[in-house]
């Protein structure tokens, strides 16, 4: 633990099949009016909306609907969300739904009272959040991206072609956030897969930085770990129980912070990602998934150990009589061959991105990464191994 | 993930080389006067004490101070704190030192304004804290009890010979905890090896119950390969900020609530130890030394699997060949090899206990434990393997 860190994190999580029970006395800390923030009708078919309507009823409150969240949750969708807030004086968001709709609860928070341009100030200038943030709550049936339990809004401005977003501080967590398993039951199997290799692509952004001996590291090997053992069983029985809980954990605790502690950290995969669900608004764990294996094959020889390590403790290879090099390729491949398992798409092609887009994701993608840092051409040289 | 579960801890953490220049800044969230905790000189050699006294000058605090906590902090002192937070109005308590001022510092916390006999309310019936609880803030300068971010306060009667306590709602929690590994170097190597040993019986506490495939095992077993890891550079090189940084926050994450979610969890080991320690004096990560490896051998066969994935997945043996129970005792021998390694004691005798305590002993632990719940009879025959 060998560079400074603050952590901090106050989100309640209630976590299992009763976890809804504490919805009502989680209502009563706050004032009369609720923005309801979700997406299309999932919560609705699955009998959720009519569950929660009912104890917001039961809590007295107004009741204020935002609805039709999109995946990638869009600048104008927060706008709206944000003039519905200020308008209705409301008292609490409570978003009900998976990454985007949290994500977008979240963006409505930070920007209903921002003196100024929200996307100029918070999502482009990353200035420090100084007016009120309406508390938010959260109810998740999506396993994946951890915002339930992070600060973190990405959001996608349609207009300019970025979706960005950043780590706010932890005021801007929900301050409660219900988690049942069983409410992942009904997420058609693109979208659980997609979730896990976000919660898998968090896990090793976090993990591919630095040379020196963390126990960060090895909190991340048993979340990997984990995950893996239980993506296994769910892709084959969805309504597990024991897998789907393992996944929703996994996932919380993939970007809750303790995963990145006293780590310098790459995340150039979600940079990359990010301009490519800008242009192709594909799901995001699929464009994660598409980027990650070229990303990987072309950073792996300045950070080798760590992808030796990969190899020999995620995916058992005995790397006893490999050179590092063979070792390293090895563990990538092990990771491509587990995206084939989990059925998603391995080309850019296939989520309907043009040889055309290339040049123009490349340019916008922002430069982050940890053992290279790559420029505008190294992007594109990897994009088109991704094609 | 099987049992439901509830997860919420605030504790603000601020760890490294720096951390503390944090401490003003948390200062000026609290009033006029603090009660400055602490143990005998240690923090005055390392001249911490002079360090923090400045900073709370300049803060132009009121300081009151209650000096010479033992390890195994006793009830009567800790009164002797509660009288001071009430006749002084005190708004903070600052615990400086490890896990018996922070403990002490906890029940100074729940006992100032308590209506009724704290112990008799809080350490033997368990109940709900129904008064004001004064904030504590911690600096730690010993590794092992976690105390930093839990709720758990640890006292010893001495007049009634009973070392009790429990988890107390994350209210309880420190409200900051300033975690600066390079204060750990002074401490003398056996207080080391005990806390390193603490940190690992509560990571074996939590980690031995329950038969499913739960998430967080495999957090367990990262943090108890980076313990051990880092654990046995500090014997070598009690300078080397990596390994004594990843103990410091093994030692944190160890008993911050989230190695026990969704577990059963055991603590029959910490409940014996608390009796050897009530009659003994010794340090807790000793007592915990000797009493585990009898405990484990007689409780294995009980939880067979558990033992068995232990010895694989902790200490790499190669369980291919053996049956199940030559795998499972395999795995409890490189433990009390381990503890060889600590150079802790191995028997009940070293640390000044006779024949006689050991029915005292046996009689008065707390029956808890997990995969097999013993009586009074079957600890004394523990407590004789022991001896």
């Amino acid at each position: 633990m060998q560079m400074d860190f603050h952590y901090y994190n106050p989100t309640k999580i209630y976590f299992g099949k009763s976890a809804l029970e504490n919805l009502k006395a989680e209502l009563e800390e706050y004032g009369d009016t609720v923005l309801l923030v979700y997406g299309k009708n999932a919560i609705k078919r699955m009998g959720l909306y009519d569950e929660i309507i009912k104890i917001l009823e039961q809590a007295e409150k107004t009741v204020v609907e935002l609805s039709g969240i999109k995946s990638n949750p869009s600048y104008t969708q927060m706008l709206e969300g944000a003039r519905l807030v200020r308008e209705n004086h409301v008292d609490l968001i409570l978003a009900v739904g998976g990454g985007s709709v949290i994500d977008c609860s979240k963006g409505i928070s930070l920007s209903a009272y921002c003196k100024g341009d929200p996307w100029e100030r918070y999502w482009t200038n990353f200035e420090a959040v100084d007016n009120e943030i309406v508390p938010v709550g959260c109810v998740l049936t999506m396993a994946g991206t951890g915002s339930e339990m992070n600060g973190g809004s990405v959001i996608t401005n349609e207009e300019k072609m970025i979706k960005g977003g950043r780590m706010y501080p932890a005021n801007v967590n929900p301050k409660f956030s219900i988690l049942n398993p069983e409410y992942t039951y009904s997420v058609p199997k693109y979208q659980m897969t997609s979730g896990i290799f976000d919660t898998m692509s968090h896990l090793m952004e976090q993990y591919f930085s630095g040379e020196d001996d963390n126990t960060t590291d090895y909190i991340i090997e048993g979340l990997l770990e984990s995950l893996i053992c239980s993506a296994r069983v769910a892709i084959k029985e969805p309504e597990n129980y024991e897998a789907r809980s393992n996944l929703m954990w996994c996932a919380a605790m993939g970007l809750n912070k303790l995963a990145g502690l006293s780590k310098e950290q790459d995340w150039e995969v979600h940079m990359i990602e990010h301009q490519v669900g800008a242009y192709t608004d594909c799901a995001h764990g699929a464009g994660l998934a598409i980027v990650s294996v070229p990303y990987y094959k072309y950073i792996y020889p300045y950070g080798i150990d760590k992808f030796v390590r990969f190899a020999r403790k995620i995916w058992n290879v005995d790397t006893d009589h490999m050179t590092k090099e063979e070792a390293a390729l090895a563990g990538i491949e092990r990771l491509a061959d587990f995206i084939k398992e989990l059925e998603l798409p391995t080309t850019l092609r296939e989520i309907g991105a043009t040889e055309e887009m290339l040049p123009q994701i490349a340019s916008s993608s922002v430069i982050k990464g940890s053992y290279k840092k790559l420029d505008a051409s190294e992007i594109l040289e990897i994009l088109r191994q991704a094609y």
